[in-house]
C-alpha cells in the first residue's frame, strides 16, 4: 500500500500516517518528491487502503493490487498445458468443448454425443443441473443427467465437462464427470471453489459478470492454493449497458490473462453473445486474439431446446466453423 | 413475448413466425399496425425471445419481464411488516440492524453488543463466514464466531444476523442466529435460496453487485415459492465504472422496488458506499427515499478492526446519527 | 506517478525504470521495501503510467489523480456560494430552479412561469435548444424560445437558466439567460467550456453519463481556469445496466464532491430517475445527503408535454414536494 | 410502442390507456391474449412509453427501438463501400488508417508520413486539436498541426485523417484534411453533426465511451440524413467496471453493426485497449469478427510522444501487424 500525502501536508500529517502504519507491523518507507510525499507500507498481511484515506493531509492512498500467487506467470513462467481425453489446452494448443446447453433426454444427448464425435470433438458439455433466474423455469435433470450425459459420452469416446452448483453435488460429478465448470454466478462461492480446490479433476472456471480480471484470477487462486493446479479459466461476457447482446465478451481479457497468468483461456461466445449468428464471428476472434480453446453451444435441433436455443449452433454451421478454425489457427501461431 | 415485424416484412414472413409460435404450443395474436405488424405469444411457460429475432423479417422481439409472483404488489397489495425481537421493517416502519463486520473474539463482541444495546438497537449484525476475495485472507472464526455473538446478544436481549455462505452451514446458523443474511456473491446461488425457503427464520437478501432489480426479486421468490415469506431485501450498492466509492449505492432502487413488491427494502451504506464519512449523508438519504431500515457497520475500535475497518463506524458517530434518523424519520412519515 | 516493481524484480529493471524517468525530465525517488521496491516520479508535467507497465520488472504503475486546483478545496477551504435573482447556492444553502423541459409555446412557457412564481420558485428552466438521440424528434425552439421564456421569466420576476449547446449560440445565451446549462452529452465539449470560462454568468454543468467524479471536476477547472468562477455542478444519473430507471443516480457523489470542492452541487432527479413518481423520493434523498439544491421539470400539462412528459411533475404535486422540502431541509442542517 | 397490460387489469384500465393514445394522434391495436391485453400503438411521430408506465393497470411499456432509416440495411442492403486514396473501407475491403496520436513537430510528422508510405500505407491520422481531460495537458499545434501534416501526406502520396472538434474548426478541415473524425466524446454533439453532414468529405465517426450502438447508428443518421453519405463507424472501446485495460473494446460490435446496417465498421485497438502490447491480437480479432479496416496508433519514437505513448506501436511492430493482417484478411473471406 502506498500512501500519497497532499500538496503542503504538514510534518505532523506524515508522522500520523507514519505512526499508524506502524501500528500494523508494517514498516513505512518514505520518500520525499518535489510535490507530493510518498509513503511505502509493504507487507504480506491484508492492510485496508481505506483506513489511511481519512486521515488528515492524506490525498489518496493506493492498494498494491490483490497477490495471486501460484496462477502468476512470475510463479511459474511456462503455460500449464491442460489435456482431457487427447484434447489439449494451453502452450500454443487450441482446445474445443462442444455440445448442447442442457440434457434433455436420452435421444437428445446421444444424438448430440453421435455428432460431436463425427466432427472429431473429444469433449461434450451438458448441464445436468441448470441455474435459472425463476425458479418457475425448467431446472435440470439433476443425476438422471448426468447418467445419460455419461453413457452417451462412453458410447462415442468422449470426456463429460458440466456445471456443478454446490458442494453437495460434487461426489456425482466424481463420478460421472471428467471436468468440472463453475458457473458464472458462482465464481466467489468461496467455499465451492475451496472444495473443488481438492478433487482430482480439471475445473472451468467462468469469470463472473462483473468480476474484474484480479478478482477471476484470485478465485483461480483458491482452487490451486488447495492443491489443483489444473484450471481453465473461461471469458463468456461481461455485464455492460449495452443491450444489443446479452452480454459484452471481453476479448481483450485474453491477452491481458495471457501475460499475467500461466493458466490456460477458453472463450464461450454462446452465452457471451447470447446469438447464434454471433458465434462465428467472435469464435474467429478469440482464437485470433489467442485464447487457449472454445466452448460452443450445439444442438441437434437448437428450435426444440429447452433452454438457451437462440445461441446454439445448428450441428451443420458447428461443423462449417470448425473447419474455419481448422484453417485460422495455424496463420496466428497455434495448433488446434 | 411481442414479436415486432420489421416495416414491409411479407406475409410470408408473418406466417412463418405464427407458425413457430404455434410449434411451441402458444396461440399467436395478430395485431396489423400501420407501420408494424405486431405479433403476441402470451402464455405460462417459458419461451426465448431471441429465437424469433433471429426469423426473417422481424425487426425486434420483447420479453414480458419475467413473471414473480409471491413477492409482487398484485399478489399481496398490504406490505410485509417482519418484526425480529420487538424491531420492525416495512409497513411505514424503519428498523436498525447494526454490528461489527466480523466477530474476532469475545472481548470485541461482548464489547459491540454492549454499546449497540446502550444505544438502543435490538438486532446485532457480526460475521462468522467471511467472503473473501483473497483465499489469503481472514477467513472467519465458523462456529466459534457464532457461538460467541450468541453468548453476547443473550446477555444484553439481542437478536442476531450473519451471513451464511452454504448450504451446509444452515443447521448452525438456525441454532445460533435469529435471521440469515444472504451475501451479494451468493444473490443467484439458487440451491442454497432453495434451501433457505424451507426454514423458519428472516433472509436479508442483498442485492448482487451486478444483479438488475428483476433478478433481486426473482431470487426472493425462490425463498418465497418455498414456503419462506420473510423476506427483506437490501441494497448495498452496485458495480459501475466510478472508482471514488467502493459501488455505486442505487437509492432510487428503493421506491421502484416498494412499487413493486410488498417486501420491506433496508439499505447498507457501510458496504455500499466503503467509506466512514459517507455512511451518514447516505444512511439519511436512504431514509428520506423511503426505506424499510438500514444495516451499519459499527466496531467498538473501527481502527484495529480486522476486516471493512475503513467503513465502520466509531460507537460515538453511530450514536448521533441514530438521534438524526430518529428526527428524520418523522419527517417523511415514518415510525422509528 | 509511482512504479511498483515486482518481487524479484533486478537491478537493472529497477535502473532501468530510474533512466526512463530521468529521460522525462523527472526526479526517481526509490523506496526499497521489503517485497517491492516503489519508485516515484513527482512533478507538474504529464507523464503517462502506461509507458512504464511495458517495462521489465515493473509489477505496476499508479497514476497520482489528475491534479484540478481551482476548484479543489484545497485551493479554497470554504464553500463557494452563488446567488442568482437571491436564490442561493452552497454554503449551507438549498436552492431550487424548476420548470418544464422546453419552451413549447407563449402560452406554455407563460403559465410554466406564473406557476412558479406562485410557488415562490426564483429561477425557471426551459431548453430552446434539445439534444435529442434522433434527428427526426422536436429540436427546440431556439431563439423564439429565448425569447418567449425571457419574457415569461421578466413579467413575473424570474431569472432564466437554459441549456447551451455550441460555441456559436453563447451570445443568443449572453443576452436572454441569467445562468447556462451544459448538457451531460457536452461535459468533455471542451472548447465549449473554454468559451463559457470567458463569460459572466454562473454555469450549471452537468455530469456526462459516463463521467467519473473526477473527470467531471476537470471539466470544471476547464470553466474556472479561464475565469469564470461560478460553475454548479448538477449531478444527474450515470450509465450503468439497471434499466428499471433512466439513469442511476449516484447521490453518493454528493459527499464524495463536497469533500473535494468547494463548489455547490445540485442534483436533477427528473432526468436521473426519468420518471415522475421517483422524483419525490429522490428529491428528498438529495437533499439529506446535503446537496446544494435541485433542478426539477415541472410542466403545466405534464401529459402534452413535447418532451419528457413522464418525468415532469404535476404543479401541485411540485407544490407539495415544495413544503416538504421546506421541513426536511433545517433537519439536516440546511437552509431552504 | 407497446402497452402491455397487468393481468387482471380492468376495461377500465384499458379504455384508459387507448383513449390516452388516441388523444396523441394514434390508432391503437388491442389484442387481447389468455393471460395478457397488448395493445399496440405505432406511427411515425415521437411517443414516450414512460407516460404510459404511470397509467393504471399497466404492466410495462416497450418501445420500438427508435428508427434511424438511411443507416439501415433494410433502406439499403449492400454495403456501401468508402474508397478513399486508394484505400477501401467495406464491401468485402479491409482498410487501414495509421499515425501518430498527435502532430507534435514538422519532424515527428515527416518522419511518420514516411514511415507509413514505405509499409504501404495510404491514409495517415494525426490530431492537431486534442480533447484533454485537463485543461493543462498539451492541446495540440492547431491550425499549425494540420499544415505540417498536409505537407508531410502530399510528400509520401498520403491522405490525411484527423479529428474535428467545433463546428468554427471545420473550414480549416475543408482546407487540409481528406477525412474528418468526430471524437467519442463528440458522439452526440449534435450541431457538430449536423454541419458535417453538409460537407463532401468521408467522416470517421467513433463510438461514444458510454453509446449503445442504437445511439450510435442514430448519430451516423444525423449525418446522412443531411446529405453526407460516408460514414464509417468506429468502435473504440465502451467504458465498464474493468480497469485492466483502459476501455473495454467490444467486438461483438462488429457482426451487431454489420446486420443492422450498410455502412462500414472499423475498429481503433489503440484506444480501445490503452496499451501497445494489446494491439496485435486485438486487431488480428477485429479483422476475424469482419470489420471493414482499422485506424492504429503508430508513432516513429512512442517513448518520447507527447501523448499516448504507450498505445503507440513501435514502426517494426506496425509492419510485423501489417503482414500477419494480410495473411489473416483472405482466411476469412476479406481483401486487404
Amino acid at each position: 500500500m502506498i500512501v500519497v500525502m497532499r500538496h503542503g501536508a504538514s510534518k505532523e500529517n506524515v508522522d500520523n500516517v507514519i505512526k499508524f502504519i506502524e501500528s500494523k507491523n508494517r514498516v513505512a518507507h518514505v520518500s520525499q518528491g518535489e510535490s507530493h510525499t510518498i509513503i511505502g507500507a509493504v507487507g504480506e498481511s491484508d492492510i485496508d487502503p481505506r483506513e489511511f484515506e481519512l486521515l488528515d493531509g492524506v490525498k489518496e492512498v493506493v492498494k498494491i493490487s490483490s497477490s495471486y500467487k501460484l496462477v502468476s506467470r512470475i510463479f511459474q513462467h511456462e503455460d500449464t498445458l491442460i489435456e482431457v481425453n487427447g484434447e489439449k489446452f494451453g502452450a500454443g494448443h487450441v482446445g474445443m468443448i462442444a455440445g448442447p446447453c442442457t440434457i434433455e433426454n436420452e435421444e437428445q444427448i446421444e444424438e448430440c454425443a453421435r455428432l460431436m464425435a463425427s466432427y472429431g470433438v473429444k469433449i461434450i458439455r451438458g448441464g445436468a443441473f441448470k441455474p435459472r433466474t425463476s425458479p418457475y423455469s425448467f431446472q435440470g435433470l439433476g443425476e438422471e443427467g448426468l447418467k445419460l450425459i455419461r453413457r452417451a459420452a462412453d458410447k462415442y469416446n468422449l470426456a463429460v465437462v458440466s456445471e456443478v452448483m454446490e458442494i453437495g453435488q460434487i461426489p456425482l460429478f466424481e463420478k460421472y464427470a471428467d471436468m468440472l465448470q463453475v458457473g458464472a454466478r458462482n465464481m466467489q462461492n468461496f467455499n465451492l471453489l475451496k472444495e473443488l480446490s481438492k478433487i482430482n479433476k480439471p475445473i472451468v472456471l467462468k469469470r463472473g459478470l462483473s468480476a474484474t480480471i484480479n478478482e477471476w484470477l484470485m478465485a483461480a487462486e483458491y482452487i490451486l492454493s488447495g492443491g489443483n493446479r489444473d484450471v481453465i479459466l473461461c471469458e463468456r461476457g461481461i455485464r455492460t449497458f449495452e443491450v444489443a447482446t446479452r452480454n459484452t465478451l471481453d476479448l481483450c481479457a485474453i491477452p491481458v490473462v495471457k501475460k499475467l497468468s500461466h493458466l490456460p483461456i477458453i472463450v464461450d461466445p454462446s452465452h457471451g453473445t447470447g446469438l447464434r449468428d454471433k458465434v462465428e464471428p467472435m469464435s474467429l476472434a478469440s482464437v485470433a486474439a489467442g485464447c487457449d480453446g472454445l466452448m460452443l453451444e450445439v444442438h441437434n435441433k437448437p428450435e426444440c431446446a429447452l433452454c438457451d436455443g437462440a445461441q446454439s449452433l445448428y450441428p451443420e454451421q458447428f461443423n462449417e466453423l470448425y473447419k474455419k478454425l481448422k484453417v485460422l489457427a495455424p496463420v496466428v501461431g497455434k495448433t488446434f
